[in-house]
């Protein structure tokens, strides 16, 4: 996917802001960046705002119409504010990528041919005025980021952060997909845990340890328990401790019990 | 849920960085910005980058310490890079929303009591060097935009602009559903239109007239029509037109057979 689509920037005026596209295309995975007769390019704010992301303006192809930078596309989508003269089929970012995906980049299932994906070009207006109808009429849907509706202009590389985050997002979420439909399963915490999760057994000897450092520090009564353990137990077992977790407890307790037998 | 989120950044490097925050945060209804002691604010480039977000900008608590930033807050989540010493509890944005969303903002259904949402912090770190391991440890969650591993790096306003966009889909998205379930529809082009559809005899008055001016003008051959009427009616029924539309389309046929006639 991230081959198959161009970020186009239609007679952007503050260099800055390409050069903050390029670094948001950068972090996102894109690559493939026209500008269409920009006001000022090459430009040190570009190449400072991008951030290390300069290859992207080295590589950026400068042309002087719409028209060169929609060669070879076969879908165009253009950003756009709502409230248009004439009505145009318009989704949202996530509407966008899930339309996407499902027609241009579904998820390679061996079966079908490789066939090359379509290019699709995403174009962006000017920072005051966005895209003129006529460029508007050049887009099969436009898509609209649905912000706060008194506050609606988005900084350009902002605009384009969002678009190109829906689209890696789009790309992660069929990856995770497919690794779910092979019963790979996610970390339950969302990261690759360090350390070995605590055996039911463990925590029934910590828990053990627990209730009678609690006894030795006269905090729990045993003739009238109530339900201490009971809400320690489903502290502890609500955070799925690891096993070092459970040393670590282990030892405190170790610690507090032979500072009572000392007090002793 | 826009009441109940604080953005809250820490030591900030570039002021021009809070003004894009706060424009970030405004577009996407946001509107409470906390400062941990940044190198310089107030400041004249974060008025400039914040383009008609002052208001969040003169509203914004300028605190000491995190502590104080985070003073009322139930739920802590830190923005943070991947491969962390010890791993912590991780989430992206979107899995942050669902979660958020559900636990904390639910769709109000008239029979639970409305209780006060809990107030919610989402961090964010220093430009170069993001949060520390202390700050990350005061968190309940970290949140990682998954970012190009080769350049993960995102300026600070374009990581805002992700998270605040993602709530705000999130209460999009539960409204929608609010409005799928009390059976109101959603406009098919995602727009609504301005015309009324076509009905089926109109679209059929106007393949009739389409089919005759075609035969006038000797495009289509009566005793060899092959499959020329059947690609142009799948050609105009994918796009569901409206009554302008086939009035448009008629006009043209009209205009067409008239010259035909002259041509006679």
């Amino acid at each position: 996917m991230f081959e198959s689509v161009r970020i186009v920037l239609v007679n952007t005026s503050h260099p800055g802001n390409i050069g903050g596209v390029a670094r948001a295309m950068k972090n996102m995975g894109f690559a493939r960046l026209y500008l269409v007769d920009p006001k000022e390019f090459p430009s040190a704010s570009a190449t400072a705002r991008s951030s290390g992301a300069g290859d992207l303006l080295q590589q950026a192809q400068v042309v002087a119409t719409l028209d060169e930078a929609l060669v070879d596309c076969t879908y165009v989508v253009g950003a756009s504010a709502r409230g248009r003269h004439i009505p145009w089929p318009v989704v949202d970012p996530r509407q966008l990528v899930e339309q996407l995906m499902t027609e241009f980049f579904p998820p390679a299932d061996g079966t079908k041919p490789v066939t090359a994906p379509p290019e699709v070009a995403l174009v962006f207006g000017r920072e005051d005025r966005g895209l003129t109808n006529d460029e508007l009429h050049r887009c099969h849907r436009h898509v609209h980021i649905p912000a706060n509706p008194d506050f609606s202009s988005l900084n350009l590389a902002a605009a384009v952060q969002v678009l190109c985050y829906e689209l890696r997002m789009g790309l992660l979420q069929q990856e995770r997909q497919a690794q779910q439909d092979a019963g790979i399963e996610q970390p339950y915490w969302g990261t690759e845990w360090d350390i070995e999760l605590a055996s039911a057994e463990e925590l029934q000897r910590l828990f053990e340890h627990m209730e009678k450092t609690l006894v030795d520090i006269d905090f729990l009564d045993p003739g009238n328990p109530r339900q201490l353990m009971t809400r320690l137990r489903r502290l502890y077992l609500r955070s799925r401790p690891d096993r070092v977790e459970v040393n670590v407890l282990r030892g405190i307790l170790t610690a507090t019990q032979k500072l009572v037998e000392g007090a002793d």
